[in-house]
């Protein structure tokens, strides 16, 4: 693929946490500057010893600064944990992972916020002072709270139900507050040729994002792409496994998955072996994104897929 | 000194920072469990990071505790300074050394005020964590900034005036805010038997405290005895001999600081060297604590000399 090809493309991303992340990091360098702007999930935010922690926003920003632990969804590579030892020390809350250098992110968003900045100014701080160049927007400015209604009853707020309790069955995925996307997002979705849906969990990272007032239908309207976040019935990372059929009675697969995006998308990226009759073009290659240059490899296939869309 | 002596004083210390502490963890050890109640200093508390910091609370917790070290009026021995250093790296704001195990203590603390819990609460049950004790309560819940206005007309916070610029020359030393110490304040000073004004600057640690209403009556109808912050015309800690000449026009000394105190005492300890002709009995003694035993022995000093007044 030519870079002639990629470059007068308009790329918007949606993405969760880590398969979303990844994938970003591949179309950020098979991409030139200004092309692609990425729209995360603030689902998960949630208040934790007083912070306003964004996950899905540092995942993707700890990724594209080249942070990432390679075997972690989380957090920065070689971070230590003194704060956390002294949680522990003290009885102190401490079932939240949070390294020191990880922590300084928060201090920064939860002092900005309370001085009024938005998450979209603070997320660009950030972004600025960990070196990322490329936009990366929040999908809105005001809590939207994911609310995991399990097969027992409880009502959780997400992290609790995935890192606490590590994700008990799931009656009901609930997104509350605000409706509102930012005006940056709707801009970036306005302006785009092409949106890619990350292999992210399409219940509680893509959903949030997608039921957005003004979202579905400009992606409705733009040529839309999704890559399978689950690969041979397996999820490539998280509980979506179990909860797809918890949820949409549908065993898990990459087919279920195109189900639930129906009538969103014009082509949809499937692990060897994952192919399915179905009403869109598909892309049928190794989407297990392993080492970085997998990454830039499978971005390239993926852009080149759009293209013939 | 008996044991019988000391336990039938109920007493109250005003404290500020490093001197005050290691005099109060003295009275600590000296006083049988129930008799002693310290009352610190909240000017200098500030905003870092969007914490809730307050440093003279933490000094006095954290040597009551036996965490202080033992050369470093802050912070807790043998911390590390992972956050700080991604701070220093990300070029976030790092004049204020915040230690890993430290911030744990503003994390609590800002988090438990943002619930809206009291100073008073919240210093309890960091207390309580840290397996001191003792009664610390904080001069008010309300904020009381001390502000340093400089010779160069400068208006600073105490903090900012101390650490970031390291003290430049003061005109005068303005305390705003609130003028209501708390409820359990008043009450102790309304029990104490004694009151203990620890040897620490006059000006911006025990001013704030003073100038509350209600407290200057209470220790002039009560027994006070104060420590000489000043030993050979040195301070012992922090910029108060250069504060002396610059706010009252007099020469660094024990007798400077008592004239400050005029009409609160009835009884004052100096260093040997030190002695003048005043109006209140004089405690001639060696008040340079070193060690931890050495807190023990003045502070057993001082309270037979209150005993005898």
């Amino acid at each position: 693929m030519s870079e002639a090809i990629q470059s007068d493309l308009s790329v918007v991303a949606l993405a969760g946490g880590v398969g979303g992340a990844r994938l970003v990091d591949g179309l950020h360098r098979a991409l030139p500057q200004g092309a692609l702007t990425v729209v995360v999930n603030t689902g998960d935010d949630f208040q934790h010893w007083g912070l306003h922690i964004s996950p899905d926003l540092d995942t993707v920003m700890y990724t594209l600064a080249g942070l990432s632990p390679e075997d972690r969804g989380w957090g920065i590579e070689g971070d230590t944990f003194h704060v956390l030892a002294e949680a522990e020390r003290r009885g102190v809350d401490d079932w939240f992972q949070l390294g020191d250098r990880d922590l300084l992110t928060h201090l920064t968003r939860t002092g900005a916020l309370a001085r009024g900045d938005s998450l979209t100014r603070v997320t660009a701080e950030l972004c600025r002072t960990l070196g990322v160049d490329r936009p990366i927007l929040p999908m809105t400015d005001a809590p939207r709270p994911t609310r995991m209604v399990t097969q027992g009853g409880d009502d959780l707020v997400f992290q609790e139900w995935l890192v606490k309790l590590r994700a008990p069955a799931v009656r009901e995925v609930r997104h509350e507050g605000t409706h509102e996307a930012t005006s940056e997002v709707l801009k970036a979705l306005d302006a785009a040729d092409l949106v890619v849906i990350c292999p992210s969990n399409p219940y509680v990272s893509i959903n949030p994002i997608l039921t957005l007032d003004g979202i579905a239908d400009r992606i409705r309207s733009t040529t839309s792409v999704a890559v399978s976040p689950i690969v041979g019935g397996k999820a490539v990372k998280g509980p979506l496994a179990t909860m797809l059929p918890e949820i949409s009675g549908r065993e898990p697969s990459a087919e279920a998955v195109a189900m639930h995006y129906e009538g969103l998308l014009d082509g949809y990226a499937v692990h060897p072996g994952d192919s399915f009759e179905g009403s869109v073009p598909l892309l049928e290659t190794n989407i297990l994104i392993q080492s970085k240059e997998d990454r830039v490899l499978f971005a390239s296939e993926l852009l080149e897929f759009a293209r013939s869309l």
